[in-house]
């Protein structure tokens, strides 16, 4: 794909649902608890910053920076979401709101370009010195981020101009006056190459490799730093090179370490860099980190980051389902990375997993109330432990409210928001369908498509297409049949690395026929924690069994895989509408004694699953993904 | 029983083997090692300490303290199991070994009485003012255990002397000057009553009672404390109420919570004084305990303590095989506390977990030669996994050396060496015989018992009677049948709770034939990380399956409990000496892909299976205690 930004998607179906309660629920929300204006809410203080910052700025009273070192971040994420939302909705009134934030933003920049609330009000003399820890990077790469997406929505240029100077200020200072260091949390490489590709600014570029080049070069970097500055915000580690990502030069990257957001942003980045600049290898680093996390590391849900120490990568087949991090962010992180490889490589199983990533972690961050979100995603959950050991303390059975380290909520929302740049791409005359979202897409090569489909509860996908040139859709790995017809008949396509590739012409309906039937999926023997148990999918769904579908205990489960578990029919009452599954199996009887030589006893019985994303909607539950086969 | 101390016990077979381990191993190996005179050994400095103690008592030049602020207590466990072992082996070397030991100790204690080498070199000033941090009642407690010990070896008062003088000057600050507080580490009150039962001495009872009492009535003394002292040791935090056992009154406890080796210690002080005053309420609270750890907090090993999060007690059935804790030390407190429960209440169950715990954790502690020791016991460890993840950090591969905190090895060797006061009891004219321990028992009712066995490895247990009472023997849970008779002639004999008691006169020969053929074990539904799998064992002992028996791949590895395990015979040449155990059961081709829906191929095998307790004496191994049951 040349271009990730297709011109347009206009929602229908299952994406319309979620995109509108982004629209309707989260975006109005977010907007008032960064204004702090819901009562019984966690102070934010986000929006007042940059209030502060401006005063500061103006040499006027104001009142002291509040929150977290990143605070400036929330408010990026939510106009980027709201960006993408009215592209989409076409909300005036959301416009406005964004229009005013945009303002507040513009007046806290200084007139050197630098632009970071935190330092502006309490320590201007202090910019630039603690890159480990203070985050100024990481909330100029989320304003860059809003910026191009507020551009895209509006043509309006102010956010971009603020930027495109701030980016020139960062240039300034680490290429121009040859600072030294590197981005404690990675994400400005990325949005920098936002920047680039939109406006074509050598610099941007020049600056996000410098940082990508830069990194691990010299690991002991943030130790310097800290004999530099002798002042502190945690008291971050900095010798704690893999969590940080700078134990050796990207390049020579082979496994995903350390925090796992960090990893998948900066990998991200690093594709970004590699796919402009045809640096192979740094492509290459690229492609073995991909290996690492996603033949090693992963969660069958797409979440990543497997400990809750450091919220980091764990060792190859630690994949605890009950101890486990899996972040939200993580795996939107993943799908950034996915969608990066993709673009450079059309591939089914980039898209595989931007797919089981989307459709089961990302969204199980989300309250089907759009009011409540996961940071961490348990394949299994059981009250009494979940939430009280000491393992499991992170662990929690249902989802909080907004809070102070707000990181996930909003980068769902701009996740789902703009899910259209994941879903397709397009390349000179080719169009590519890689998730199958329902709606309206157009491209700039011209062509246009109206995608038709129930899914992901339903394997029919139907695309009419505007305009002509050839329609090129993925066929999912889990699939394991398909059929493909154009106009009616049923056709031979070519098939190539996951994907289909039909000509059409304007007016084609090209149907699409995947195989969601349900399926048992079994870890590798090497995952110690999954030894002896299956879990089941059907599509790009993963199931989990919750107590309150089955009579308050999971624990006593068996799958019986010798026979075949059925998906139900389409029941919109339940959980906003979802399909569950019936899977035949057993329950053991209770056993009273805590070790016993009695063999339990089994009944036959049926396991009622829900998609995981829709779990813990229904109160405090055991919750299990993989169940012991009997 | 009345009377827990037997007269002596001289062993033969398996637990013979141990005694000697310790005795030709350890004792003098940690002999020289506590006098820092092993090259490549980490220092000890504890025996310098007491002579540098006893240089600044008599205001002479030294040298500074050394170590763990409880480096006193190593010499006090070896003082302890250097004194049992000699009471065994009759060694006139060891003997003078710890003659010049108890002198050097002697020479440290100050004329009040006070004996704690790290105030009087450094801070003399401030004894008795860090309760929470200090150990110095721990190291009190430890060294009132070695002076018994010592005197019951010996017949030598010294060191009594020493103790009963320093108990006094306890029992002057906290009963008659009425100073606050309780102790951090709990171990003193256990020892307390073992002074009081040794001499009478009433000061001791009522010390060890003050301490249970007076612990949790003010759950915030420990807050108090730290604002009085304004200095610490490691800055622990005083309200951490559980862990340190202070949230409430100690009557009140129904959940074994906390430092497990801390509870375990202190719920067998509470036993001792609820024993010595008929505190019923006291006792029902023990029991209670029991039960918490028994019935919901316990590993199939004997194992407690199932976080390392605070080497601490879980929530109930959260009993992880990977990253568990299990310390060596705490089922050897758990031992102590089963041995108190039985001297109260004649039960089987008491002794069938101190028998679980004794072959399987605390002999798990232990390297076949005797010179590497496991603080933590793992149920399950992979090498990639364990060690490296940050959940599993704690978990060893192999057993380490003697290192600075050494508080197991030590522990280990007291308790071995005196592993005939917990086989044996006495109670009027009936001789308990609670282990299958083989070897000679003396009692101080004028009985005499010659056990003839190779137990664990045999089931077959003669016991042959000097004089004349009852001999009341028990039956472990876990033995489906047992027969009994009398010099050749089967016999019924009363059972009751776990015991059968036989009627004796001189010359008699008592044999018990248990039944030792392997068995599965299941855990209840309840416990998460066990759901579908299944252990074997036979007899106390409790079977591990390791890489090198097993193609270096235990994690492929299925068990068919359709059909049964079978024990083979004894081995002398492995691993000291053994039974091995073939399992019939499949492996599972291995999976390329992290997750599949192909269904994994099984292949019949067998698969071999050693002693839980001889795991890890030959390399870095993959290890399973529970594998799937297929």
């Amino acid at each position: 794909m040349k271009n990730i930004s297709i011109k347009s998607y206009h929602p229908a179906g299952f994406m319309l649902r979620y995109q509108k309660l982004i629209h309707d629920e989260m975006i109005p929300y977010q907007y008032h608890v960064l204004k702090d204006e819901i009562k019984g809410v966690e102070k934010s203080g986000a929006i007042e910053n940059f209030i502060n910052a401006a005063k500061a700025l103006k040499g006027e009273e104001h009142g002291d920076f509040y929150g977290m070192v990143f605070q400036d971040s929330d408010v990026a994420k939510w106009i980027e979401a709201a960006s993408y939302s009215i592209a989409v909705f076409h909300d005036r009134e959301i416009e406005e709101k964004i229009d005013e934030v945009v303002d507040i933003v513009a007046a806290a920049q200084d007139s050197d370009g630098y632009l970071d609330t935190r330092f502006t009000v309490l320590q201007n003399d202090r910019r630039w010195q603690n890159l480990l820890e203070a985050h100024e990077l990481y909330c100029a790469g989320h304003m860059m981020e809003a910026a191009c997406a507020y551009y895209e929505a509006t043509g309006k240029r102010k956010l971009l101009d603020v930027m495109l100077k701030n980016a020139e200020h960062i240039y300034n200072h680490f290429i121009s006056e040859k600072a030294e260091g590197y981005p404690g949390h990675p994400e400005v490489e990325l949005a920098l190459m936002k920047l680039y590709y939109l406006t074509g600014n050598k610099h941007c570029l020049e600056l996000a490799k410098h940082f990508i080049d830069c990194r691990g070069e010299d690991p002991h970097y943030y130790e310097k730093e800290i004999k530099n500055r002798n002042w502190y915000i945690w008291g971050n580690n900095p010798s704690n090179y893999e969590y940080q990502q700078s134990d050796m030069p990207l390049r020579k990257l082979s496994d995903a370490k350390g925090h796992a957001v960090r990893a998948a942003y900066l990998y991200s980045g690093m594709k970004d860099v590699a796919n402009e600049t045809d640096d192979k290898e740094l492509s290459d680093a690229c492609r073995r980190l991909w290996e690492s996390i996603t033949q090693k590391r992963m969660y069958i849900t797409g979440g990543i980051g497997s400990t809750c120490h450091g919220e980091a990568f764990s060792a190859d087949y630690d994949l605890p389902s009950d101890t486990v991090y899996a972040e939200t962010c993580a795996s939107i992180a993943l799908m950034m990375f996915a969608q990066r490889m993709l673009k450079d490589d059309i591939n089914g199983e980039y898209a595989d997993v931007m797919e089981t990533a989307f459709y089961n972690t990302v969204l199980a961050g989300i309250q089907t109330d759009g009011k409540e979100f996961f940071y961490v995603n348990p394949l299994e959950a059981v009250p009494g432990i979940s939430e009280v050991a000491q393992t499991q303390r992170h662990i929690r059975l249902t989802r909080f409210g907004w809070h102070a380290c707000a990181c996930c909520p909003p980068n769902a929302a701009r996740l789902i928001s703009s899910i259209g740049k994941y879903a397709y791409g397009e390349n000179d005359d080719t169009v590519f369908c890689n998730l199958y979202a329902a709606g309206e897409v157009s491209f700039d090569n011209g062509m246009k498509v109206i995608c038709s489909t129930e899914y992901p509860y339903s394997g029919n996908i139907k695309y009419s297409v505007t305009g002509s040139g050839n329609l090129s859709v993925r066929i999912p790995g889990w699939s394991r049949k398909y059929e493909i017809s154009k106009n009616g008949a049923g056709i031979k396509a070519a098939f190539e690395k996951g994907y289909v590739t039909v000509k059409v012409n304007d007016g084609d309906e090209i149907s699409l026929t995947l195989d969601i039937s349900p399926r048992y999926v079994y870890a590798s023997e090497k995952v110690p924690a999954l030894s002896g148990k299956a879990a089941v999918c059907a599509g790009p769904l993963v199931y989990c069994f919750e107590g309150v579908d089955n009579k308050g205990d999971v624990l006593s489960l068996y799958i019986d895989t010798e026979k075949s578990p059925s998906l139900n029919g389409y029941d919109p009452s339940l959980l906003g509408g979802t399909r569950t599954m019936t899977v035949p199996g057993f329950r053991r009887e209770a056993q009273t004694a805590l070790y016993s030589d009695k063999a339990p006893e089994m009944a036959k019985t049926e396991l009622f699953g829900i998609p995981y994303s829709l779990w813990a909607n229904r109160g405090r539950n055991q919750m299990r993904v993989w169940i012991p086969v009997k």
